[in-house]
Order: C-alpha cells, then sequence, then structure tokens
C-alpha cells in the first residue's frame, strides 16, 4: 500500500464511536480524514463535541476536526458506523449506494441474508456474499457486519470446537459490562451493588447471530448452523468486558483436554493472521482456576484476543467453560476494524 | 411459652455470627445468654473482640457481653453455630453429645446420612432424622444444618415446581454477593470492577445440597433426587444478596403462566407459617421484565423471602428463571435461626 | 388532631418524590390524596409511570394512583416539591399563590429573603419569614425550602459548635452519593473505578446555604452568618449517604473533647423532639477512630439523624471531623417533611 | 552503558513487587537477577508463590525464576525494596552494610535524617545525604527512599508552586485507591459502596513527608520546610489512583492563571529528563472543570505524571486544586524506580 485509505467514522461522538477513533490512530492501512455524527453535533470542533468517555484522551491529530453531518458525500472510501441501529437503518444504505464500503457495528442490517455478518477468524468466506448484495441492490458500495459484543466472544471460542466436534446445544450465560450500553447508557443507581438480569433483545442477538457465524453461505445467502441455544443476559457492575460461562453439547463429546488442545490451536483463516489488528493468538486459554477475569484479561492482546478458561465436564451436557471478551474493542470498534482490514486484504476495498 | 429459652451463638463475632446476633435480638423465642468464639476473642467485651461489619451497631443489650470460649458449658438449650467448617467439625458434636441442640449454619455435618439438612418450608419432614441421629451416636442432643446460601434460594425457588411438575435437570448460573465469602473475605482489588468465576466447592455443593433437600428420608437416612444439576458459581461486586439463572428440565414441562402460578400459590409446611422468622409468602413472584435484582430485592420480607422473575421458556429445556436470595440472612443466620424455631414449635427443643 | 391532612406531592415520578412517597407512607399527620408530575407521567397509574429505584416497591395503597399534572387545583392543603429547580420556578408560586403551604425541596427559591431555608433543628425561629413572604408577595399560601443534601449534614454538625464557641472558618470537603444527582443522574461509566471531581454549583450551595442557616432573621429577611466557607465537592462510588471531612476555625477554640460534649448534647428546638420524622438524637457522635462511614452510619434513625466522628485538632485551624448524612431522606424529602411536621405543630397548616 | 546493572527485587510478590516485575521488564539500565521474598515464597517458582494482582501475567522471562530468600548475598548491585515496613526495618540495613544500593518503597527510613527522601524532579540534591549515611553507619552501601503514595502526588503539584509563591499552609483531602493498602489490603465488605474516612499513620506521613522534600539540606541532614499541612485521608472505592484536593496559602499569592502557568512550565532537574522512567511532563495540568480522574488520567505517561485540574481561588486560603497520582506506579514501584535510575546517571550506582 503506498497511501492510506481515508476512511470515515460515522457516529464518531459515542462510546464505540470513540473506540474507534482512538483505534485508527496511527492505523497503518487508514488514515482518518472525517468525524461523522448527528446533527447536535456536526459543526463543532470533535474535542467539543465529544465527551471522552475512554481513559486519556482523544489523538491530538483529531482534537481540532470538524465533525460532519451523516452525509453520504465523506472523502472516504470506507467508513466505519458506530451508529444506533434506527440511524443506521437510514444512513448505512444511503453510503452503500454512493459507493462506500460501510463496515457497520449496528445491528440494523446485521439479519439481511445478503449482508455478511463476519468475524474474521470465524468466517471470512461470508464476505462473498457482498457480490449478491450489490447485485440485488443496485449499490455501488456494500455493508459487512460484525455482531454483537457477547456474540463475538462465545462464537470465537466455539468456532474450534464447533470444527472439531460439531456443536448442538449452546447455553450461554453472560455477565456484561456497563460499557455494552454505551453512554450515558446505564445509570450508576442501577447497577452499583447490583445486578440487571435483564438487557433488551440480547438473548435473541446471541442465539441469531450465534447460528449465523456458525453456519455456512449457500447460493447467496447466509444459512443458520442447527444448534440450540439458550442464552440468559445479565449485566453486572464492571466497566469493559463480558464474562459468558458456556454449557455446551456436541454431535462427538470431546473431552476437555481434547477442547483445550483444539483451543489452543486455532488460529483463524491464514490471511488473517497478519493483518495489524489481528491478535497474535485469537485464543488464549487460562490454566489457573480462577481465570480468566473481566479487569485483568480484557486487555489480552491489546483487547482483540478471547480468554477462555475453567475448560471442564459438564454434568448434564458435555463441557462447561468461560470466555472473557472486551466488549468495546473485539466486540465492537476493534471487530469492525479488523473486517476493515480485511476487506482491504482481499481487494475489496482499494 | 412462658419464659424465653436460653441460646448461645458460637462463632459469634464473624459475619454470619454478627447477622445471628442481630436477628436474635428481641426475638420472641429466644434470649442469647452466652456468645462464643475462638480464643483470640474469649474474654474479651464482644463490642470489643468483634468488627461489626454489617449495617448500624450491636444490640445495646450484647455488647458489654464478655465472650466465651467453645466449650460446651454454656448456659443455654440450642446453639446456633456460626463456625467455620474445619472448627465446627470439631466442637459442634462435643455440644451435641452434652445435650445442646445445636443449629449449624456450617458445612460440616451437612452430608451425614444422619443429619437433617433442612429448609422449614421445603423439607421439614427430615427433622424426623434427629432420632436416628441420637441414637446411633449416643448423643443427649443432636445436629440440624441448613444449606448453603445459594442453594437456599435455588431449593425454596425449586421446591414447588419439582413437586407439581417433577425436576430432571437444572442449569444454575450464579452471581454472587461477596459477603458470601465473610470478612474480610473477598480483597477488594480482586473484585472492584470484576467478576470472579470461581468459588471453591461452591458447584459441587449446590448440586449435592440441591439433591439432599429435594430428595426424601428414607429408613432413618437422606435419599438424594434424581435430578441432573450442572451449576456454574461466580463471585461479583454485589454486597448482599445471590443472583441466579435457572434453566430446568421437567418430566411433565408447565407452561410459564403454570409454572408462575405454582410459584405464587407456595407456602411450605403449615406448621412453618407462623414462626417469628417466617416469611408470610416465601416466594415473591416479580412481573417486571428486569427483576429480581440483589439489592431491590434482597430485602424483601426482611430478607427471608427469595424473589423469583423473568419466568419464561428455555430454547433448550422448559424454563428458564431468575432467582434472588438474600445470602446472609435466608442463605445463612435466617434460616439457622428458622429452623431452631421449627424445633421449638415441632417440641424438640423446650 | 383528629382527620389527616392532605397532601401532594409536586414530582413524585423522581428518585426524591419517590423517597416523599415512602416516607409519607402510613404518617400520622398526613395522607397523600395526589401524586403530581410532568406531562409525560400525568393520566398514568403511579405504579407505571414510576421507574421505582429505592429498595421494596411502591405503597400497595399509592400504585394505582393517577398522576395528576402539576396544576395548583389538587385535593390537598400541603405540597411537597421534588420538582427539578427550573420546573419549581415556574410551578411552586403557582401553588403557593392558591393558598397551598409549599415544602420544597427544590433550589429555586431557596435564596430569597423572604423564604425561609429551614432546618427544623437547627432554625425553626426563620418560619417567622413567611408572614412577611405573604404579604410582600399577596400569596394565599407560602413556600418553605430546606437546604441541599450535603448543607443539611454540615449544618447540623457546625450548629451547636457555632453557638458554644463562633465559628469563623469551614473547611468542608465532601465525598457524594451517587443518589443526590437523581435518576438516570450519574452514568455508571462515569462513577465505576472513579472519583468525579466536582459537582455543578455544589461548592456555591453549600457555602451560602450555611451561611443563611447559621444565620439569623432580622427586619424579615434572612441575614448571613460572618464566616468563610470553602468546598471542594466530590461525587463517589457510593449509592446513598455523602461523607464530609471539615476543618474548623473559631472565635473560642474548644478542644476536640469540648466539642464532642457540645455535639452529643445537641437537641435543637424544643418543639421539634415529638414530632413523627425526628430523630431521637439529632447527631450521633461514633467513637471509633474509622466511623462514620456511609454505608454503615447513613440509615441512623432512620436515616434522619447525622454522624460525627473523628473529632480531632486541626494543624491549622482548630478542629477536624467527618460528618456522614443520608442525602436522600435528611438531606431531601426526610428534611422536607420534618419541615411540614413542624408547620403543622407551630400551627402554620391546619 | 555496556551492560545491564543486575537488580534484585526485595518483597516482589507483594502488590508493590509486582509492578515493581512489571516496569523492571526489558529495562534499558536493569536486568532482574532475582526476586527476593519471604520464607513462605522463598524456593517457588516466581509464578507459583505470587498471586499476580495486576492487569496482564508476569513477565514470561521471569515466571520460572526462583523466589529467593531476604539475604543480602545476591548476584545485584541494587535492590528495590517493596517490603513491610517493620520486614525492611531489619532487612534493609543488612543490603546497605553489604554494599548494595537500596531504593526502598517502605517507610522504614524514610524519616532519619542522613537518609533522602527522594522525588527525582523535586528534590534530586538530596542525594547528597548518602555521603553522610555511609560515613556515619560504616556502609558500603546505601538506602534512598521514596515517599508515600499520596505525599508523591501532593509534592510534585507543590514544588513549583512552592518554589514560585512560597507556600505558608496545605490542606489536603485524600480520595485514596483500595491498591495502596496492597493485597489482600481493604476487604471489599468494607469498601463497596462505602467510603473508609480513615487511613492508620496516612495524615502523620503526609505532613512530614511533604516537610522534608520541600525543605533542604543542611550540614548532611534533611530539614523540614515551615510549612502548616493539615490532611484528611480516606479510602475510596477506586481501585488504582490517589485523588487529593488542596486548599493553599502562599506568602506571595498567585492569581489562578500564574499559578498555571507555573505548573505547565514544570521540568524538573534537568538531569531527570532523559531517565527511561521520566514522564516528558511531570505535571499535566487539564483543562476541564471535571479532571483529573482517577481512572481516565492515573495513566498519563505509563502512570508516572501526575495529572492537576481545577486550578481556582480558595475563599479562605488563595488556591484550590485537584491532583491525580497513579499511587503504585508513580507513588510507589515507579517512583522508586526513577530514584534507582537517578542513581546511575549520577554515578552512584554503576
Amino acid at each position: 500500500m503506498e497511501r492510506k485509505i481515508p476512511v470515515a467514522v460515522l457516529g464518531a461522538t459515542g462510546a464505540v464511536g470513540q473506540r474507534f477513533v482512538q483505534l485508527l490512530s496511527d492505523h497503518p492501512f487508514f488514515e482518518v480524514t472525517s468525524l461523522a455524527a448527528s446533527e447536535r453535533s456536526a459543526g463543532r470542533r470533535y474535542a467539543d463535541a465529544c465527551r471522552w468517555v475512554i481513559p486519556g484522551d482523544p489523538p491530538a491529530s483529531l482534537k481540532e476536526m470538524i465533525v460532519s453531518p451523516l452525509e453520504a458525500n465523506l472523502p472516504a472510501r470506507l467508513v466505519f458506523s458506530a451508529l444506533p441501529a434506527d440511524v443506521a437503518r437510514e444512513v448505512e444504505p444511503r453510503f452503500a449506494k454512493e459507493g462506500y464500503a460501510v463496515c457497520s457495528n449496528a445491528s440494523a442490517y446485521r439479519y439481511e441474508a445478503d449482508v455478511p455478518l463476519v468475524i474474521p477468524e470465524v468466517n471470512g468466506d461470508h464476505l462473498a456474499l457482498i457480490a449478491k448484495q450489490r447485485e440485488t441492490r443496485g449499490w455501488r458500495g456494500f455493508i459487512v457486519t460484525n455482531p454483537n459484543c457477547s456474540t463475538t466472544g462465545i462464537v470465537m471460542a466455539l468456532k474450534p470446537l464447533h470444527e472439531a466436534f460439531s456443536l448442538s446445544k449452546v447455553f450461554a450465560f453472560t455477565m456484561q459490562g456497563a460499557s455494552g450500553a454505551g453512554y450515558p447508557g446505564v445509570p450508576s443507581l442501577d447497577i452499583l451493588d447490583n445486578v440487571i438480569p435483564y438487557i433488551p433483545g440480547e438473548e435473541e442477538k446471541i442465539a441469531r447471530e450465534t447460528r449465523l457465524l456458525l453456519g455456512g453461505v449457500e447460493e447467496g445467502e447466509q444459512r443458520q448452523a442447527k444448534i440450540s441455544i439458550s442464552a440468559h443476559a445479565n449485566r453486572v457492575p464492571v466497566i469493559d468486558g463480558h464474562t459468558i460461562a458456556l454449557s455446551l453439547g456436541f454431535e462427538r463429546p470431546p473431552t476437555p483436554e481434547q477442547a483445550i488442545e483444539v483451543l489452543r490451536s486455532f488460529r483463524g483463516s491464514p490471511d488473517v493472521h497478519d493483518l495489524p489488528s489481528a491478535p497474535n493468538m485469537p485464543i488464549v486459554v487460562r490454566a489457573e482456576e480462577d481465570r480468566p477475569q473481566p479487569r485483568r484479561d480484557r486487555d489480552t492482546e491489546r483487547g482483540m484476543a478471547v480468554s477462555v478458561g475453567r475448560v471442564r465436564e459438564c454434568p448434564i451436557l458435555d463441557l462447561r467453560l468461560l470466555v472473557v471478551v472486551h466488549n468495546t474493542i473485539r466486540g465492537a470498534a476493534g471487530g469492525s476494524l479488523l473486517n476493515g482490514e480485511l476487506l482491504v486484504k482481499r481487494g475489496l476495498v482499494k
């Protein structure tokens, strides 16, 4: 690559938008040329429009940038979208139509049969849907989505197990950090010294997206894997990091040792390894009896690896294990960014 | 009852011991005549020996009491034991042998075939084991135990469902408050902004105790119910209150509405209703989509009721639901105290 | 009192409004006949309009009440106002004009020279301003206010010291609970594992209100006490309870022992003692070296007493000490309710 | 430097010891050749002996190292001590006697007239005491100490102000993170939803150490600066980072703007700038009205800078301002490491 690819961030002032901005700072492939947001923010300096809620400060080079409105005329070829679902539903197709590649963290188009829902190490082949998407919709550009934050952690851990032993049943119990709800998000009076045992739509998303990600693409459409999934989603007083306890049933049940071996060996598609944001090890298996923990493990490999531990037998199904994923990095902005890098690697964005 | 029954608290200076002291203050059946603890505390004023960690202050009437050593010569007929398991193993039989009724919150004797493990609303009939226990062991007194804190919440919710629909499988995922580990217990550096996905021995206790409590007594021994149980135990940054997500399978699967009806109607054995510490409703079913929550529901009925909510279908088994129990009241000192009250009601302590 | 006085709560659905509703349940003087709130809530069942954020549930008797709009035609003689300041500025005078006694927790009229700012134990005599207020403004009713939450704690502790030793300088450093910002209030992403060292307007309020409360009334107007006050206001990850560290300078400096003696002896005006919400002891002095603490001491005397501790010398001024006050009870709804009770006692509401 | 200087960490398994180990990983001056700890840990693999409580994992290169006992025969020229004060009192002189340079984070020798208490940017000239120390005590090596964690933050902010405007009075109110108490340290039951308004010895340390650090060295002894200091020390539910509110009085009072200018210009002794652990800016002045905050600012310049904000007038003294310091980095291991680097730079360790 001789010159960096100009990119924009849509929804740049929100919590996930800020992570995009942070991760895109000094990126080897991409250069941020626009920060776009709703009317309330457009026209203001980024540093003024944005209440920075992640540690540190906005990159010095972007503090002075004037926030653009959400119009499909930005000087960029790829846009990363951190928009809320309802806004994304309106705005993202306008960009795709005008020829932009849209890497969207929003749920708005995740379930369309011709829109790839992708984790590069898991199902990069789903990008094949892009051709059909453009044809059907008559778009010059396209939309690629990444899954919901907790699903990302779950599926990265399940992928190698599913390939090796064929998953049939999944119980997923989540303990999700507050940042998953954005900013201002969860009121402190709801979460201090408390658990909120309900996250709207989350249990359905986990079931649906897991089946899509572990399923295949046939005749230009995504097919859901035949896996039964029961999810219980909870919010806990943790800032970043989702912890998920899993009980798993398989067609060919492995021993815990076999499962650990397969998890340890997982690398994902070979063309993902050398992407700038790819972790060296997508899955880090911990041996301690009390790990992974969100505060201590969320930042593993700059927040891009999932940590797995307590792999043991399940008295009812076959295996129990734990997963920790950094929800706003791997499970949101970082996951979407890795999708963007894969698009470049595969020549879908130039 | 003309005169109150003199009782002692063993392990009175610890976190659960303090709850006993608090709950026994102005009790209609019992009068605290001794506070006993390890050598380190014996001989000191209770207010000095004890770092009071629950809200408020020790009862004024007990502040000046001199702490006794753990010797079986206390002026009491019933002793409530909040001793650690290893100490309980030595000390409790000495008291039972000398004729004391011992209501123990410790796990030391919970799994002996002739020692009743009792929740009054659930299996008060297990007290029948006492006769065998005395005979076999040659004790003038006896030991009665109550289950572990998270098991108490789980079993109270499961009892009416098991009776009506015959349970076969239980997935239990716990999010437990810090007070379950006693004082000093969980270091703040381990739990602030974090989850500890491991509690030593807890998953085994939940499985074993649930089967005992829902099982019967045959030929003077406890029989485990035939239920498969898979538990995942986690510690979360909550002070008091254990939240448990359950997925349940039944022989005769109910609809959520049928389950709610059965939960709402549950009252437990009739001779429990009018005990001083018994809740009006052992199970309170919440209709809100995001309840029960530990901080908002743990104190329901002075911490003696369990709160249940989110009763809904399970995509794999039959039902999903949530339980909140106050771990140091219903799940520890309050549960043991209710056992003591039941012993009085049934004439086993006079 | 033969019949209870009918009262309304303005802003009944907010966090402070809920405390009013809770504290007015089964009140010996008052009966809630109306719950009023903004247009968004008016016309709905109270239980539906209100997201109940304090422990437990709304009183059963009020769940079905239909929320009224904020119009001055409610069937009540006294209204308790938990309105936001900007709404209070519009609404409260309309009620006062129509003959209602308004006990307001809002800051809108706290600084008017003819509006009493009152803590019953401290300056009940300021109610004398009511006559002037009615006359000047031509109102049939009137407004009485209570101070900001942290000021309430500070002034209750300072009052007996000022009377005995004549205060000249006050450094007040606050660590305030999240509930002081209402609901939704402080986002969890701002306060988990964090301190927010700024609360808009708080430092000015503390200085101004402390001088008014410790000042006198002359010629029908409030006069500020001549005390220099420097405040530092901080928000900490605590739910309820404000902790305030004070360094104090006096005209006649006491020893710590003298100060403790004066604090312990404080009772406030005699006609306050037997009000239903009055604490037995307005100030509880703790002897432990690490008390008072917000979680352990905020509920002292049902949240109506302030707890004081660590009374010791100050290397620069004369005394250092600590205060804990329950901010939504004594520092808000409970303080306002006590003002209402005093109005009844003094015949200003009948 | 051709070869790295061999160093040891004393007390390597504790919370501060772990920070030393982390910060010494890949250090340009130093190579860790020994990890020493108490008898309980000696002889075990470091990874086994140490419960790692900071994020991530121990450096791979040190996991297998066998922990040494605390004997003064380690293959090192410089030792960093994270020992508890009582152990340090015994152990550190043995090392100094045997010729080791001891950089101690312990308080044991901080107040000896011939032991330098040093923050490199503030009073590197106090190292001149080393000559006297060796001579008087007959040691071949020596001890250099760094101040207590909260004092470090306070003094770094005060140094330029004192130099420019001559400090006379300091009120310091601290809100200290839990990691300041080490591990296991503060029980979660003491700090969740709570403030502990007392830290043993802390208020005295702040006063004494501040006067030493801002004082001079005369006739081979430290002289305390003539500043009156009143401290209030509190523990809050924050993991890392101490937040300190200051009210300051000066001989020549500056305006807030003058104070900000002086704080912004501060660089410390020139020979400190290029030390490996030195921050580019020792003091970072924030312009936002609600910063610095511990979670968002503690990691500024890898935790080695202090953040200052809210510089404004004080109604009683001259200035109010806020400081945030990372207590286990700048305020402990990082501060001690910087002392070690300065010793190398000045040729006191070769």
